[in-house]
């Protein structure tokens, strides 16, 4: 006879796990007649990394509970205005990993990064040398550079939106009296190139005063999002690029609240003495920057 | 000189999978200054599963809003009275899950399940061969088991609440008139002996008619639960136990809405003809049923 060497706590250790496998299996084989296929690999998918999740952190009934507790104010502090939703999944990476998912490395294509919540439809149009800022406060700063596509064509008529907060932290409709400041959108030139004053990008901080900003205080991360000028560039025939540019040298460049920094969307700002002449001969009065983003389009559907 | 053989898919998936680490490493990083090293390692857990869970179903951008969409309706559908995340929880399964981790397996020790929205604290006490119907509407069922330790022991003295629904599928809380039935308390006797009339388990479904009903819809799930009585066994030195019993042959045992069923929770409820003389000699006019659930506790701590 052979004789069991199977001690009473390995004996226990294989059934609690027997016990977690077979109810795993059980939630799995839930979604077997689910007519929709895409629908049932994603929620299988999502079963099997939530309880990969549970049983390895061995979670407690109590942190279950602040689970449920925190998700529920973030569903109380969601509403028309604010989505703490999306602040939740910008502050966890899950936003960036989706952009980055969407929008395949393709050759030299100018990488994409979050949307973010300031963008909106229908921006007035400047001219190219045209100015952004529409009066708002900052430093002013000239941004020129090219639209081409991979093979290093220009692409004349890109349309390019650019927004950005103002050097208080605020976009225009932050603002109370409903003005449009700091968004604009051109068109480039016959050789894909683009000009435009705007203001220098300074920091600003994602809504802080809900459960994620507890939640960022509780893990003892800056709610501040790094330095940066929002792009989005849509020409027929190519994968709209919705992407920013960020400030070389900012301290927030490794610890941006939302994850959007690309080593290769990290640009040179030049700040330039008062006095120093424009590119256009505008005079500015007083201390002005200057930097350049060369962006390549990748095709439609790459 | 070495040729370069990586072709331009391949270079470009390699950029694409560096792209994707790198942005989890960082945010990863994010957590490094965490004080509370519990904290930190779930934040740690939940960020890598997410981030798997998100690459390995290349989710779309209209997915994720799908998903923020779901998330805002599941925390405006929670309020005082209604909690639509537990519900998500408990149709994931992953309430089950967290039960089964924080009761773990212990020699032959009564599986425990999910403790449900319907518990009561202070529900009335009945002595040994009462009825903890209190009117609810059901086929009168005779109950009975013992309470005893992994060694055997009986345990005196043991506290057992009961809660169940009635025969129409609904809890007291349930009821506008505000009175209690189908729930009491009561304790072992000196053999750890236990017997109760209840009324016979009938399924009921999970409150479906908020997202989480729209979701168990979509893949095709039902919101039923299976029949079932709930338990709730106290003893000192022993670990509080909370668990079901169901009924073999319920058609429903596989397809629980939360995933509360274990085989060894399964119980015979005899059905007996009107007539049958009952055990206590009540006289009940009709068909009853009977079941027996021996119980083992755990030691505390285990
Ligand atoms: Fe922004
Ligand atoms: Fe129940």
């Amino acid at each position: 006879m052979t004789q069991d060497r199977t001690t009473p706590d390995a004996a226990a250790a294989a059934e609690q796990d027997r016990r977690e496998e077979e109810l795993l299996a059980r939630v799995l084989r839930s979604f077997d007649g689910c007519a929709d296929p895409r629908l049932k690999e994603l929620m299988r998918a999502l079963v099997r990394h939530l309880h990969a999740f549970l049983r390895e952190v061995r979670l407690t009934e109590d942190e279950w509970w602040k689970a449920i507790g925190f998700l529920t104010r973030t569903g109380h502090t969601t509403d028309d205005r604010r989505q703490e939703f999306v602040l939740l999944s910008d502050t966890l990476g899950a936003s960036m990993q989706t952009i980055t998912i969407n929008n395949r490395a393709y050759r030299d294509a100018t990488e994409a990064t979050v949307f973010g919540p300031f963008f909106v439809d229908g921006a007035p149009r400047v001219e190219l040398g045209g100015d952004i800022g529409g009066g708002a406060p900052g430093e002013p700063c000239w941004v020129e550079g090219t639209v081409r596509d991979a093979s290093g064509a220009p692409i004349p008529d890109a349309r390019i939106d650019v927004w950005e907060a103002d050097a208080d932290g605020f976009y225009d409709v932050q603002y109370d009296d409903g003005r449009t400041a700091g968004r604009a959108h051109l068109f480039t030139g016959p050789d894909g190139e683009y000009r435009f004053w705007a203001v220098t990008p300074t920091p600003y901080p994602i809504p802080d005063d809900g459960p994620v900003g507890a939640m960022l205080a509780a893990v003892g991360r800056s709610p501040m999002r790094a330095s940066h000028l929002h792009f989005k560039v849509t020409a027929a025939g190519h994968r709209t690029l919705v992407t920013h540019i960020f400030v070389r040298g900012d301290d927030l460049l490794d610890a941006d609240s939302v994850f959007g920094v690309r080593e290769s969307l990290v640009k040179d700002f030049e700040r330039m003495p008062a006095g120093t002449p424009t590119p256009d001969g505008r005079a500015v009065g007083g201390t002005w920057s200057r930097t350049r983003f060369d962006i390549v389009l990748a095709p439609a559907g790459a």
